[in-house]
Order: structure tokens, then sequence, then C-alpha cells
């Protein structure tokens, strides 16, 4: 064995975490070429299966619909499981209760927290700010909520951010990590400079929350959004989240008064009052398959401090970063990812000529990482779930794919 | 037995749908005072759990998500179900391949068509008109969509939308049939009209899509929006879906255009171009646990006509108004339902004094219906699990409770 891969040994046994890696359903994947257990390092596009999830929702399908049909929306908690299911999200990202409500994709999310954010910086204020190397769905809808609440998109650099503001700036919508370099923002720094100016921060989570601490509150944040099929492990597409700080509560005005957001929605009144409180975001009927089934996905967390977790994060990242370097040929591969703990999530992109292909070789020895346009390897990295041997494995079969190699395994 | 029960009986026995019955989960609940086997007349709210869903979810979560993981975005074909979900929906509202896709709330997809109404009507056009006894939630976010566009909003009854059509009408947001009373509203005539004024017709299909034969292309409607909770069984919350006639798509111009819609999703542009098709109602990332759960639940669809769903539903609540009339003590209720069959859904809605105590009393005797606010008993008749008997036996415990009784059952 090298000296990486007893390193890497030593470490696993160390690791505070790697006993939560048994709440999920992980060793099923052995059908690649190599025949050896995967390495799943693309928790940050899909979080893997927590093993309580397939129960609870056979029991939410039978019993709960099946059964107890119309009768569960009261006994079984469906009307409430937006907001309490946002409680149990609040902790991770540093949020205390009544703050954060779950429903919809991330996209709708955005819209409404933008059409919010403008609206919420009231008369005078005409421009959006919005991060130019976004995930294209933000720039995509903010400039829809720019249309539409007559307002100019700037598209910025996150560290442009601070000399753009100005007395027109309405919102300002920044990603916490980006999803191509994993690069994290300095959101309590950003946070404090737009709010300075008068503006409304609007933070995209999606890649933040789960993988490290956020602390909406102790920063100040104004608006955020964030999905919850990444880190937080809620499955295919489950349903994304929406923060309005407390004190901002009662002046959020929803582009998206559907009747769930109602102060009374079984009143069926023709004239809509809007909520109090984090349920001010909800619209229309909660998708209760796909949001109990997250709910119970958040139950890993019991019992690990994010904090914990950060740690784990970066050891992995430095880790792989250093297997990276001392297995694959020098020149062939360049980290996008930051090498300051400070300014690195919980993921390394490495831009590598060939990386479509270079990927699916990857795929096909078992090392699951994902590509994405035009030439970059993304490696996502699951405290909860992966390990150094994991880490160490992925390196060593990137370096084998690269050389062209296939020993080992 | 009953002149009214013996009748019952020869009517399940001549129903040829009464086969369809055993593709759901019906005879669970049994949990009320009475013991016997439950009628559920709630179909109208969320319908009853179809037997092939827990087998195809259970399916979806351990060996889609928890074995597969991002691979099933392509194997299992999660990306494209919106649009094969939509073709699966489409004969049954009277709709050709390629103009429905399923996704986000009604509430979410009510905001899509009315803004891009508004927008495909065109310069100079800036009136709204909602049908003013709609389900809230369409008048809620037809407001929103009205001042985000610098329309006026203007509820109208249905009746009053020909005389209330002008040159500034922009777009027409009705239902087909009244969530309340259950009165079918005449879509062919309205939607004439409606587009003979230049404006463009949006039907919320949430009570009549699976009920009874919509024809959306024959009677050349403009865009449609429908829940799948009801009448098509998907579950609760399951995700609604949006029509848009083939020849207006691409002008449809969406005011939520997510990273789902773009023409080349994966190529992560900055700039958006929209997809062509159906796909150009899509937003964000499908909810897949609950898109593939409908998917599985349309299947009891197979080989069942719609026009024979029709047939069946109007001789179910011909039934029920007759033993109403029959066992009921005259002046106790009061139909809000239209007698005649072309203005009648697949529900009656009976005005009843102490209504909310009324309906939790049938409950607990096994009859479940739902009560509306302030005064309504409302009984939903799904064609595809209620029979005859069942109907009979609602009206008799009806009257029962209405003398203050309980004897029979």
């Amino acid at each position: 064995m090298s000296e990486l891969g007893m390193r890497a040994e030593k470490l696993d046994a160390a690791d505070e975490l790697a006993g939560v890696r048994a709440r999920f359903v992980l060793d099923a994947v052995s059908d690649h070429a190599a025949g050896a257990a995967g390495v799943y390092l693309d928790g940050n596009s899909l979080g893997a299966l927590p093993a309580n999830v397939p129960g609870r929702l056979d029991d939410v399908v039978r019993r709960q619909w099946g059964a107890l049909r119309i009768r569960s929306w009261e006994e079984s908690g469906w009307w409430t499981a937006p907001e309490r299911i946002g409680d149990r999200i609040a902790p991770l990202v540093g949020a205390a209760a009544g703050q954060i409500v779950v429903g919809d994709s991330t996209s709708v999310n955005v819209f409404k927290a933008v059409v919010g954010a403008v609206r919420l910086a009231g008369e005078g204020r005409d421009e959006i700010l919005v991060d130019a190397t976004t995930f294209p769905t933000d720039g995509y809808i903010a400039e829809s909520a720019a249309r539409m609440t007559g307002c100019a998109l700037r598209p910025v650099t996150p560290a442009e951010v601070p000399e753009a503001l100005g007395d027109r700036t309405a919102a300002v919508l920044l990603n916490h990590v980006d999803y191509r370099t994993g690069r994290l923002h300095d959101l309590p720094g950003l946070t404090s400079a737009v709010r300075a100016a008068g503006a409304v921060a609007v933070w995209d989570l999606c890649h933040s929350a789960g993988a490290l601490p956020v602390g909406l509150d102790a920063h100040g944040v104004d608006l955020a959004v964030g999905c919850t099929y990444k880190y937080l492990n809620g499955g295919p597409g489950s349903p994304a989240y929406l923060y309005v700080r407390a004190d901002l509560q009662d002046r959020f005005d929803s582009p998206l008064p559907g009747w769930n957001s109602h102060a009374e929605p079984f009143g069926m009144r023709p004239d809509y009052t809007p909520a109090a409180g984090a349920p001010r975001g909800r619209v229309g009927t909660p998708d209760i398959l796909s949001m109990l089934a997250l709910e119970a996905a958040l139950e890993v967390w019991d019992g690990v401090p994010i904090e914990a977790v950060r740690a784990k994060s970066l050891a992995l990242t430095d880790f792989f970063l250093e297997c990276v370097a001392q297995y694959v040929p020098p020149g062939r591969v360049e980290s996008l990812t930051p090498d300051a703990h400070e300014e690195r999530g919980s993921q390394v992109a490495l831009r590598c000529a060939d990386a479509g292909q270079v990927m699916k070789r990857l795929i096909e020895r078992g090392v699951v990482g994902d590509f994405r346009h035009p030439d970059v390897l993304r490696f996502g990295f699951t405290p909860l779930y992966v390990g150094f041997a994991d880490v160490e494995r992925a390196a060593r079969v990137l370096a084998e794919t690269l050389r062209g190699e296939t020993l080992g395994g």
C-alpha cells in the first residue's frame, strides 16, 4: 500500500463522522468494470439515499395516502410540513426557527426572493446585481424578475459587488459556493456591504447548505434559497426552500401569492391576505411525497454538528488535492478550486483536456463525479458518507485513467 | 333492501367500469364507527391510491435513486419525465402529444399561463378577466400576474365573459368546473368568444380533467393548467401541468425561465434561449419521486375511455341526487349543482345548515366528502372507483345523519 493509502486508513480510523456513513445506502453500486465498491463523489449533484427513506416513504404512500387519505392533511401533519421541515433545515444554515419554508424548485424560489427583495428595497432602487459566474438558472430568473419589476439587471463577479453597489441597487443575488469552481464566497462581508448600501442580499445556498456553516442569522442575510437534493440528500428534484429573515417577513411581498400562503387558506376568500411568518413564502399545495422523503432524509443529521462536517470536508478536499498532486502527471490537470480554506466549498474542480471522455472512463471504473461544460471534472465531497480511502482511490483511478493505464484498482 | 338499493345493485352489475376499482387501494379504511367499508367521495380533493404506486415508488427510491443515483437522469428517464408524463395526460384532456408538460404546483402554472397569455395577446391589451367564482388561488395569482404585467384585473362570472370582452382584453382565466358548486362551464363557447375578441383563453382543468372529456385541441383552447391529485390520482400535492397549444409554443414567453426550459440546459450558458415545444414550460429540476408516482398512477387509465367515465359520472350524480331527493327530509339540503348534464361536473354540492358538523358526522360513519366554507357539503364522484351502491349508501347515511338517526348502515 502506498504512503497515501496508509495515511487514508489512519484518517478514516480517526474520523468522528465515519459512523454516519451507515445511515446511507451506498454499496449497492458495484456494477462498474473494476468490480470494487464505488466511490461516489457526486453528492453535490444528487445526494445518496439515506437508509431510512424507503421505509418512511412506503408508510406515507400506503398508510397516510392509501388508508387515511384526506385525513392525513391534519392527522399526518401534511399541511404543516413546509414550515416543519424548514425548521429542520434551519440549524444547518444557522437560522432560528420560523424563517424557512420548504416547497417549489430552487428556480421558483429565486423568483420569489429576487422579486421580494426588489419590493423590500423600495422605491427609487431599480437595479439588480447578479453573480455573473452563477449557475445559469439564477441569472435567467433574475433577468425575468428584473423585467417584471422594471429593474435593470447587471451581471458582476462577486468581487466586483462592493464597487458596483449604489443608491440604485435594489437587490443582489449571489451564490455562496460557485457550482463550477467550488469557490466559497465571502457571505459575511458581501452581505454587510449590500446592506450598508441599502440594498437587499439574496443568497443561493445550493452548494453550501449541508457542507459548511452558513450563519444566515449571524451574518444578517436578508433572503436565501437553496435546494435539498445535494448535501441535504432529499432525493432527485426534492423541494427547495426559502429563508426570509424574521424582521422582513411582515414586508415580504411574494410574486406568487398562492392560496397556501393566505392567512386563512380554507376561508376561500376572494381577497388575498398574506399569512404571517415563513408560510408567506408558500404557494400551492405542497408536494407531500417528495417533502416527507426529505423530512426522513434530514434525520441523518441527528447529532451531527455542521462544524464537524466542515472540518472533515476541508480535510477531504485537502487530501484529494494532495493525492492528485502526487499521482497525476504534472500539467495534466489544473485545479480551479481555491487552495485557501476560507475560499473553498466542498468540491474540487479540475480543468482537464478531454474532460467529458475522462469522466466517462472514471465512472466506468466506479469513481463517480461529473463533467461540467466545457472542460471541468467536478468532484463533490460529502463528509457524511465519503471517507479518506475513497478520496485516495479516486485520485489514483484518475491518475491511471489519465495515463491510459488500468492497473491497480 | 330498498328499491333504490336494488337499483344500485343492478347498476353496479351493468357497470362496464366496475372492474377498474380493483386497480385502487380502497378498502383499507374501515376505522369509522359503523365498521362497514367506507365510501370515498372526496376524490375531487385527493384521489385514492392506485395499487401499483407503492411498488413503483419503492423501485424509484431503492434502485433508481439508491443504486443508480445520477445515472438515472438518463438511464431511468428522469430527465424527460415532465414531457413524457404530459403526453400520458394529453389524451385524457383531448390534446395531441407535445403540448403538455408536468411540474410545479397549479398556482405556479397559473402564473406561467396568465403572464404568458398577456404576452401572447400583445401590445395594447391590458386587462385580464378572471372568473369571480374561481378557486381562490387562481384569483390571487391572476392579480399578481396583472400587477407584474401592467394589466388591470377584472373579476366577472363566466356568464358575463362574452359581454366583458373587448379590445383591451388580454387574457381570460376560467375554471372548467367550479370547485364549490360543481358547475361545468361552456368551454367551447367561451373559448370561441375569447378568441374572437383577440384575447387568449386560459382554462383551469383541476376539477374536470379525468372526470369528463375536455377537448383542448378540438375547441381551440390556448393555454390550460390542471392539478393531478384529484381525478388523476397522482397523490397528495403531485405536480400540476401546463398545456400550451402547439402553434403558440414558439411565442410562449414564460415568466419563470428556469434552466430546465433552456434549449440546451447543460450548456450552462449565461444567455437564455428557450427550448422548443412543451419543455419551454419547465422551470427547475423536476420533482422525480412525486412525478414518477404520478406516472404509475396514470396507468389505471389503460383501456379506459374518458367518454365512458363521463357517462358513468353523470349516472352516479343523477342517482345521488335521486337518492337524496327520496331519503333526505324536504328542505333540509339544497343542491347547488346544476340539473342539466351539460352544466354538471363530477361532484354534487349541497347547501346545508351546519354543514361543517354534518360532514364531521358523515366522516365518522365512513362517508367521506368535504366541507367548503361556509355551508357546503361537497361530494365528488370518481367513476373509476365509486359504484352505485356507494352512492345509495352515502345518501342514506346523509339522510340518517340529518334526521339525527344512526339506524341502518
